[in-house]
């Protein structure tokens, strides 16, 4: 939420927060859905340099898987908890809290299997709780603006073949809009492996001007972001 | 595959070898899923008292996250491996060679945020490796008969407001039947809430036929597959 830098400044100043996840398994530039959530990221510090973005590598820290005790922690009053139940939540809190501190968000969801990465179903399942981030008409992330960068090997387009197998971006549209009531909107990157896979190198025109669309979206979405959220 | 008990024997026994992979973070009877891949195992071991069932609890001992190392390994020769992806890659091998074991597997995937448990989605990305279990003519699992226990809270049946977010038989149609050639078969089990959250009891009946008509589908099939792969 949006934080006063000082009280006491006649003209208060406004820092907006953004929440930057990853989650591919490939580092840096070889990773299409961490170059472009990295534009993305760029170009927000760019209309706002004092404001706050926090980096979450869910590959290289994953949180823990959720647990029966995490679980059972997260319907009970904190009073009702036991000891390992309450401990298991501190962690779950936490994660909870740092969405929650966010003014938007920004995903890397590389495509793995027709599905997103275990790491971030694992980060779905542990800021996913009924009563605080929905079923509730106290939640602090309805209608945090969530940004999806959804990077896969081949096209998964309307029409193609693989059309039926798409389950990142109608899955988290599913749990980011429709559970979670955030706001969410999709960047996807298509045909990542066509200049790796010699039978897809007449998809290479294609991969790279749906690659240089994304960047451009990125960019343009970070921007807007930035200065309407710290406006 | 099927092994042949002793050589020297005239008439050769063969013996099945059933993989039983649980997922719910709840255990025992209070979970629907494990109850009834339970009930498919007891039918299957009755059939069969000399096959071999292996029970791997995905919640209890999780296997790693796909990492960039170990999907390296996947996809170079094993003398161009570096240490660290070798040591990788034997792990992910005895998961491999596990299914490959397997003649039938059953699996319970509770639904957890309109999809599959990440331990699930962990051992998916363990398993599923070109050239090895998919896109290759000499998978070891193509064919394999897996049942697949889907529990959840709701109903997601056809009609339901909740259909568009099924997110559970739907991915493992597409990973274990499209993507590995599996053969999958669905058992659901739905509504399982209903009878904890008060706003849905009137949904008891249902939800009560619907767990005998999946502990009934799961006997039978269990006792059917088993007999035909002990024959």
């Amino acid at each position: 939420m949006h934080k006063p830098l000082s009280d006491l400044d006649s003209q208060e100043i406004l820092v907006a927060t953004l929440l930057h996840l990853d989650s591919a398994v490939f580092g840096g530039e070889t990773s299409s859905s961490r170059s472009v959530t990295k534009a993305f990221v760029d170009a927000w510090r760019e209309q706002n340099p004092g404001g706050i973005v926090i980096h979450r590598d869910l590959d290289a820290n994953p949180v823990p898987h959720i647990s029966a005790e995490a679980y059972m922690a997260g319907v009970l009053p904190p009073e009702q908890r036991s000891e390992t139940q309450a401990i298991n939540h501190a962690a779950r809190e936490e994660i909870i809290a740092e969405l929650e501190s966010a003014d938007a968000v920004v995903v890397g969801a590389p495509m793995y299997n027709y599905g997103i990465p275990s790491t971030l179903k694992t980060w779905l399942d542990n800021v996913i709780l009924a009563g605080r981030t929905y079923s509730t008409t106290e939640s602090k992330i309805a209608g945090t603006p969530v940004t999806v960068v959804a990077s896969r090997g081949g096209s998964y387009a309307p029409g193609t073949p693989n059309e039926p197998h798409e389950y990142v971006t109608n899955y988290l549209a599913s749990v980011l809009g429709s559970l979670l009531g955030m706001n969410p909107s999709f960047i996807v990157v298509d045909l990542t492996l066509a200049a790796v896979v010699p039978g897809l190198s007449h998809l290479i025109p294609l991969a790279e001007q749906s690659r240089s669309e994304a960047f451009e979206r990125a960019r343009i979405a970070g921007a807007e972001l930035s200065r309407r959220l710290a406006a």
